[in-house]
């Protein structure tokens, strides 16, 4: 590596001064992870304002041969976006790529670019009378860019998928400098390799998308919210499936929560209030939405519920009759994560495993996790109609809880075995970053792991992108 | 390069004889395209049965330094499966690998083998209750492995997406015979990066798909479908945004077509009868569905219809009134390809571009067109809703169709240019194989041929697989 000052001499050439941050005072927030897990080191911030800055910050660093961490909202939960604490690297923040470029009501697009919050992307498509459908608790400050390098999921992939799946081009600064303009707004396109797909989900560790393409849809314009009371996972399993059958793509959420995920909202979160008389073992959010003003999803949803009253799997259930009472459902589900929080720490796992494997994967988990550690408190929740479950687990006593979470590479052990034994995912929608690495390493195949590794080294072959993460 | 015979006896050792063809008789289906625009030579035409006779064929090429052709139902339009004429490599016919190896209702998946045809993978869907939604004309012998290789589109893919849509994990083997299992059957796994992403759409030139697990969707029950006069192309692009507004993921197809199109279909396919009184410019096809029996589709549409006429955008309409009508109707749209064929030879182009640009594209290339070639009859048709349009060309007298056809590369580039000045795609839906080489190499940027250059070279060092396709 040639001089770091040179570097830094450059860097403040191309930017201007106040744009290459060194001072601990104002790089300490781009250093840290939200959470507090991860404090990393770096040469500099530096905060470039267009694409060609970003080029030319690259090339430079290229040229000296100095690691680059890219880098949005700074919202992630596996340390992607946090330099190592070498501090070896340039800390290359996005968040001035803010512009929306374009957008396009026939084509149902718009383009953003990468530092653009998810919640001023959702803001552009309701400017042009449709939905950016990609929700999540951090929308308002994650950016789209770090959105498209974790392949962000949330509460409604079930219906529109992954940010993969909501992108149709990308424009990518590559290691070396150069920029790939695949800013594509097509819904079909067979020409070769589909690359945008190789920098989606690779956590800046291939190159820095600066700007995307993103699908939009119709809004919805009628929505009807149920909170079901059922009588064990493989009851909500099959529930979701004749629900599909009879209301297809209009189901828009299809959330299980496990009793003691619901107790900690009612116990943490003020307003909080009980839906039915009594809190479930098992509940399920239920949410049909449509386009359609006048869609009568009420009704389908009632008649629904009163048959599957009747066969059994539903034990009980109750329609939100207003937007309030929507609202209130919906606020049961997305404070958990908050609700936990104030509980304390706990040993979280982010999971998915085909849908069908769900009852089987939280029987088996249950008993394994019992037999370890009698009375271990077992908070699951998530999309059930994605296969993806938050599966967090402590002690409900202080206490004894600090020797439990001593223990989380056992307890990992544990549930990440029997996920793999089920065909699942160890991380199925935060990503790998560093938290992950080790994981990945144990349950990814030696072939996998190794066409990874070749596809790493042909588009970074010097491996000054995001080093320390995922591979 | 060892010696071929020592080769053919290794395979014949691995398969048994009957499964190494040399004989002419024996190997000449599999050697032509089935458009007869490709002849290809091989040094043998193999048939494993398994993915491990797969991988130990591959192998054996692999150590013989002899390249290999992967081939599905031979149904491609751009000679991506036919041999080059050297007879230097193997053909490997997936054909025999046709089970359906799973399926999962509850999950909505299943997996099936590489050779199922894409109707018997639409068939063990219904099956288990459920749809797997790619259509397209070929479906009773294209086959799964080659609908991956290409990333297949057809009519529904505003609704479903295109086959990269469709699947959710892909087991492979690589060039150098070992497999990568990446069967699983996930909505979401964010574990590094999504390799079965490289393979599909990359017409055998990376790996040979041997499986895959595809994604399900509830059946269909009820149905509407309706012809369209519109004013003009814009007006069709006005009417599918209102449309969807209001059904939403119900629009199943919505394909536009030009008075050419329809008129060589009502004089050339018996039982073809024009919709209504007389032949539009621009109609337009359109079927929404849904899973619920008694949806209202009928009621929705004929409701959007007569808002329509009063807006001035729809000429006129007709509402299939019966399952029969309905066919009618379909029929007239799927047999344009068919009576293009008896009526002779055309200059095809398989092109997109975003949807919003449509009417412009359509515009500016029939007058450049008519501007070169007065008399030009262009034959337009396709997935408005995508924005991929089947754009071909022929002049009406025979006499003068062989100069014009002679002229081909003039057209193309006509056309071409304009796609791409237009943000569009010169391959659409039915990729690059031989035929589009040279164009490839004209519209893709330097930075994407590099990339993509790379990528092959990363997976493929040796340049085994499907060499002269593509890249």
């Amino acid at each position: 590596m040639s001089d770091p000052q040179a570097l830094l001499a450059r860097l403040t050439h191309l930017l201007g001064s106040e744009r290459v941050l060194t001072a601990e005072s104002e790089t300490q927030a781009y250093l840290t992870d939200w959470r507090g897990r991860y404090r990393g080191s770096a040469l500099a911030v530096v905060r470039p304002g267009s694409v060609e800055e970003v080029s030319a910050v690259v090339q430079a660093c290229a040229a000296a041969g100095v690691p680059i961490v890219p880098q949005g909202g700074n919202t992630g939960l596996c340390g992607g976006a946090t330099p190592l604490a070498d501090g070896r690297s340039i800390l290359v923040s996005l968040s001035r790529l803010n512009r929306i470029r374009a957008t396009d009501a026939d084509n149902n697009t718009l383009v953003a670019e990468a530092g653009c919050t998810l919640a001023a992307v959702q803001q552009a498509a309701e400017g042009i009378g449709r939905l950016f459908p990609l929700s999540l608790a951090a929308e308002g400050s994650c950016e789209i860019g770090g959105n498209l390098s974790t392949n962000a999921g949330g509460v409604h992939v079930l219906r529109y998928g992954n940010m993969r799946e909501l992108t149709l081009g990308l424009e990518v600064v590559l290691p070396d400098g150069r920029v790939w303009d695949g800013l594509r707004g097509l819904r079909k396109d067979n020409t070769g390799y589909d690359l945008k797909q190789l920098f989606i989900g690779a956590e800046g560790t291939l190159g820095i998308i600066t700007a995307a393409v993103l699908k939009l849809y119709p809004q919805p314009r009628s929505r009807s919210v149920a909170w079901l009371a059922v009588r064990d996972p493989q009851a909500a399993v099959e529930l979701l499936g004749r629900l599909r059958a009879c209301a297809g793509e209009r189901l828009s959420a299809f959330e299980l929560v496990g009793r003691s995920a619901l107790e900690l909202v009612l116990q943490h979160i003020p307003n909080a209030r009980l839906p039915l008389p009594a809190a479930p073992e098992w509940s399920v959010l239920v949410e049909l939405s449509d386009p359609h003003a006048d869609a009568g999803l009420d009704s389908l949803l009632t008649s629904f519920l009163e048959s599957a009253l009747e066969s059994g799997l539903l034990l009980d259930a109750t329609l939100a009759g207003s937007l309030a009472q929507r609202a209130e459902l919906w606020a049961l589900r997305e404070n958990i994560s908050e609700a936990q929080k104030i509980e304390g720490f706990s040993i979280k796992h982010d999971i998915s495993v085909p849908v069908s494997r769900i009852p089987g994967f939280l029987a088996e988990a249950g008993r394994a996790l019992r037999a370890a550690w009698p009375g271990v408190r077992i908070v699951a929740f998530g999309h059930l109609g994605d296969g993806n479950l938050h599966y967090n687990l402590s002690r409900p006593a202080a206490e004894d809880n600090d020797a439990f979470i001593a223990r989380t590479s056992e307890v990992n052990r544990i549930v990440h075995d029997l996920v793999d034994a089920a065909g699942g995912s160890i991380s199925a929608e935060h990503g790998i970053g560093q938290l992950k690495r080790g994981e990945l390493q144990r349950y990814k195949s030696g072939v996998e792991l190794d066409l990874m590794r070749s596809i790493k080294a042909a588009v970074d072959p010097r491996g000054l992108m995001n080093p320390g993460k995922i591979l």
